[in-house]
């Protein structure tokens, strides 16, 4: 048999602790010692690094260990039988091996090594005292050990750890492959960092893949003289360009229940066992079995319960958005217009540059205050899981960016007809703004490690007294502790660095398509920038940043439902184009040019709306496998299951005949 | 114990065979004394009943032989842990009952009479000789004996039976029920009747509930005199029509997904045992379990066979939809165009009556030959049951009829501008049209029925000889029998008479929602009309018809996507029909109400579309239900199931290691 990832010691998290002065003598109560005591005890294999300022626990779990854990976590697994059933380590041969042929994917992994980190508590008689140099605590009974260390600031950090393997593998064959476009190894993407950066990879590179068509539209457009012909060109283009995005919206539906079905990864979420409703438990309105039977009653009166909290929890969802829209159309559009119009009419060059200085400092700011609101009111919603929280973090935030991006250009485009001062825009937007943040993005994080590594250096000789010697991180682990976390610019609370990767392709996406009849040569620069992209987010996550956390997902979430609305969106926004590119002189006469934009306007909008029927988004393999494999696990254990059920029912009668 | 109604003998079959000479001597050959001996060995209880002309044979079947069928038939049923299982006669108490109390519904006893009413073959080692009269023929080895019959036209038919005590029960509390306005004892006709009939009532009384919200709002307008508010109030009468509307459709999903949890039916068609992809079956693609896990290449062969014949089918239906759409547009629309413009330009009323008459023969010639077709074009189609064949009729001849019923009402509309016209040609449909129709759909079956009876007993009375004496239909079933059937009056192979009524609602619908500004009362006839539909309907089921096969389904159908289509079309005819009010001196030019109709279409189509997000289809408290018993069952049986599937892996892996 080979061996399996996991049967190697690979250390996959890592703790951080500040250095003691203790001495080995009284080792039994220095509270580093009783946590790599616990964690031994536990099944875990640690390894201690001594770092230049701090010291460095690395954590490695056996899969007996793991297998303990996530039978205890009641994790549901994918079986051969095709069912998800709750995993048992004694039955490991019933259910499926991840593609790359370990029994766990990372993000499971992770659920059970954060399980049995924090999951160490007292279980002693007594509190036990602990000391961290001249400091004592008591780590009370029944309480975390992690969670005690974590309010004391001796746990400092605890982070996943880069797979130092695997990960000069993916550097090799993934984010350095410059010559592979946009091909991608998708599958060793998910087993290294979960299904949600996965997804969001095989997007981006599905996306930049058929982008390349309406790019060579697009560059024939720039570069062909149609002459008088260029205004039965432009519709064309247009629908084309339309019917690419409908296209691709739902063939990318289609790839994404491919992949969730390639990875066993189910499509109710696998993540939370209980079903819980609205922040209501289920358990909590679980009525007994008889109960329920006997008492047409009380069955209406759980139905009742769970329709309030169904309504309530809508209508405070809708009251949240109408703030967010709201506040949004009063605060942010007349903001947005005010500098539209200011740097439309002002003449000289150094007051713009100064208003646009002032513009940006401002809407940093607003940006940052209007996502500390959404978190707000989402915290006041009530989601199933924190992915859809996340989802509704994306909507409302969305809101404020749309409004930002393309409030102004809209301004130019229709307000003034201003189609040079448009392309002018757009130019700038898509190249210099494009690629000034695909530097920063990279750079910034670099430069934000150098500086820490510098400040840790120059803390450390200030220790030592000696300006002199060098310092060498010489362990692995500190190096990454070093290194900033892969975290979204506002939200944090709900997204990771995913969340600015995601609104960059959105917004970008929202700039090519809404504008595509005024400037056909920005999917040229979309497609060039996004081959870079893949490139450049791969090299970010495998080399600048800290392992990101995994995270469970069955669906590249809210941006899909965003990159929908924007076709929507640039459906209108292109029929307005039109419609003002050929009424050139503004007599706003309804003309038959003007009808027949509007007639291909409505079979546009069907069309977007009808394509998913006819296409469906599971593909016809995927759902007979599913389908298939269903029935076959309930044929075979029909019979056993009615004999117990139909006996449990006897037995019920019986009790209520002899009462 | 109470007796549960399948317990008392309900003839609920019954056979049509024609009167024969025979003699009591040579019983034993006569295929008739045949039939009812097999009937009688396969269990059911047999009524032989003389009639005027032919021979009625009832049938009654005891609840095990039913049950015995049900389980050959590999029926899956809901049990009480909420699991869909496959029947079993020694569990029954595993299973949960129907609402009324009784085991099966009326569909799955219907299968279960079908399966063993065909299920008779001739299992001896030879030939068996039958006679009718003097005709002599051979009952062939293995050859179904109802089949035989009836290729030899000796069963003449085969249809359900009313059930009389139910029978008189629904028509006391629900046809005659006059004054329950919109209120219908719903689950009693799902139990009497079938789930899609039920379907069918409780959309008509839901929606003729919700049309008295839009019937009074339009009572308003038409009474209160606005005087120059009058333009105001027309785009507010319209855009509160429109969300109406939309969300009367989101809640009729909800409401049509809780009937269906309260009938225990499965949301995944229960009525397919093996799943069948575009006609090929899953059995005949699937390979063995050995080779799908070792053969990765097979694997892949498998899935592209799938997707291989998913588009070809995907694609055959979109050619079928494209000839359809072509040949509705090319062929019907200029004949009913023609027909418009002649009507508006000829002065005599006369030759305007001529015309209408000549126009209704050709519409009906036209009709029948586009079902025809579209029939012919399923058929080429594969899909995977019946229903979804019946949808696809009902969308294709949904194309003829929306162009037969709006496009003169259009042309009237929008290019005359003839509102005069409009008005009256929208009263005269909905008023006269209306009240005719359920005048005809009531009285022509009786006609027909009473025709029967009449050349039934003409025909005897010529047999016997004398043309005095009254014959009485003493029997129950003969007088079913000469009833008529609830079928439709197109595309007979494939719909009931469901179609029919369906088709009228669908059609009024779309009437009231495409001209609502133009004439806002329309709301209240419908209303009216409706309240009668629903009694009017039921009569005619109890009454005038033979009682229809049960059809399972799970929803309306196809029927609701279109009142959905009708509601997106009516957002954009009614904005048309706004702006042409307005601009009554026709200068088409671009005006601020201009755009804000326009901005209020878009807004609206917005909210069509997005208002499903909104408000789910399903309620909480259903999909809550579904999950913790789903969860249930799978906690529960989570254990056993494992240890089964890696025993057969062990035995695999095993079996490998020794080759």
């Amino acid at each position: 048999m080979k061996v399996h990832p996991e049967e190697q010691t690979v250390f996959e998290v890592c703790l951080v602790v500040p250095k003691r002065k203790t001495k080995k003598e009284d080792a039994t109560c220095d509270c580093v010692e009783v946590l790599e005591n616990s964690f031994r005890k536990v099944g875990f294999i640690v390894e201690r690094i001594d770092g230049v300022t701090d010291e460095f626990m690395k954590l490695a779990a056996p899969l007996e260990v793991l297998g303990k854990a996530a039978a205890r976590l009641e994790m549901k697994k994918r079986t051969h039988i095709g069912m998800d059933l709750l995993f048992e380590l004694d039955e490991v041969d019933a259910f499926v091996r991840q593609p790359d042929g370990s029994l766990f994917s990372w993000s499971e992994r992770f659920r059970c090594y954060d399980h049995l980190i924090y999951g160490i508590v007292n279980e002693n008689q007594s509190a036990v005292t602990l000391k961290c140099d001249e400091e004592e605590f008591q780590w009370k009974i029944g309480e975390s050990l992690v969670r005690t260390l974590e309010s004391k600031k001796i746990v400092k950090q605890i982070f996943p750890l880069h797979d130092e393997i695997r990960r000069k593998k993916l550097l090799g064959n993934w984010a350095l492959n410059w010559w592979n476009l946009t091909g991608q190894p998708i599958d060793e993407v998910y087993s290294y960092f979960g299904a949600k950066i996965a997804l969001y990879f095989a997007f981006l590179g599905m996306y930049t893949q058929w982008m390349l068509f309406p790019a060579a539209l697009g560059l024939i457009l720039q570069l062909v003289e149609f002459g008088s012909l260029r205004l039965l060109v432009l519709p064309i283009f247009f629908i084309s360009i339309i019917l690419w995005a409908i296209m691709f919206s739902q063939f990318w539906k289609r790839k994404n229940s491919a992949l969730i079905a390639r990875w066993q990864i189910n499509y109710t979420f696998g993540g939370d066992p209980g079903y819980r409703l609205s922040g209501v438990d289920c358990t909590s309105l679980q009525v007994p079995v008889e109960l329920i039977k006997d008492q047409e009653m009380d069955k209406r009166k759980e139905k009742e319960a769970f329709q309030k909290i169904e309504w309530f929890g809508r209508l405070r969802r809708v009251r949240n958005d109408a703030i967010v829209i709201l506040s949004i159309i009063c605060l942010q559009l007349p903001f947005e217009l005010a500098y539209a119009h200011c740097y439309e009419v002002i003449q000289s060059d150094v007051i713009k540059f100064g208003l646009t200085v002032l513009y940006l400092f401002a809407i940093q700011y607003f940006t940052r205050l209007g996502a500390k609101m959404s978190v707000k009111l989402i915290n006041c919603e009530n989601y199933d899981n924190n992915e859809k929280r996340a989802d509704s973090l994306v909507y409302k935030v969305f809101g404020l960016y749309f409004m930002q991006s393309y409030i102004g250009v809209f301004y130019h485009a229709l307000l003034h007809r201003n189609f040079t001062t448009l392309r002018q825009v757009l130019v700038q937007r898509l190249l210099i703004s494009e690629v000034l943040e695909n530097v920063l993005e990279n750079s910034l994080p670099y430069l934000k490690y150098s500086y820490r590594k510098y400040k840790v250096r120059s803390k450390k000789r200030l220790e030592k007294g000696s300006p002199q010697g060098k310092i060498l991180f010489t362990s692995r682990a500190e190096k990454e502790y070093l290194k900033p976390s892969y975290s979204a610019s506002i939200g944090v609370e709900l997204e990771d660095g995913l969340f600015d990767d995601c609104l960059e392709l959105a917004l970008q996406f929202g700039m090519i398509m809404m504008f595509a009849s005024a400037f056909p040569l920005a999917f040229a620069f979309a497609a060039l920038n996004n081959i870079a992209e893949i490139r450049t987010d791969a090299l970010k996550l495998l080399a600048i940043y800290k392992r990101p956390f995994p995270r469970a997902a069955t669906t590249i979430g809210a941006w899909l439902n965003i990159f929908q609305f924007l076709i929507v969106m640039s459906i209108c926004t292109n029929c307005a184009l039109l419609v003002w590119l050929y009424d050139q002189e503004g007599k706003w006469k309804i003309e038959p040019g003007l009808a027949a934009i509007l007639v291909m306007e409505h079979v546009l909008l069907l069309l977007k709306f009808g394509f998913s029927r006819l296409v469906p988004e599971e593909p016809a393999w995927v759902k007979a496998n599913r389908v298939k494999k269903a029935a076959q696990a309930q044929d075979i254990y029909s019979k056993q299951l009615l004999r117990t059920i139909s006996g449990g029912e006897k037995a019920l009668n019986n009790v209520k005949k002899t009462e």
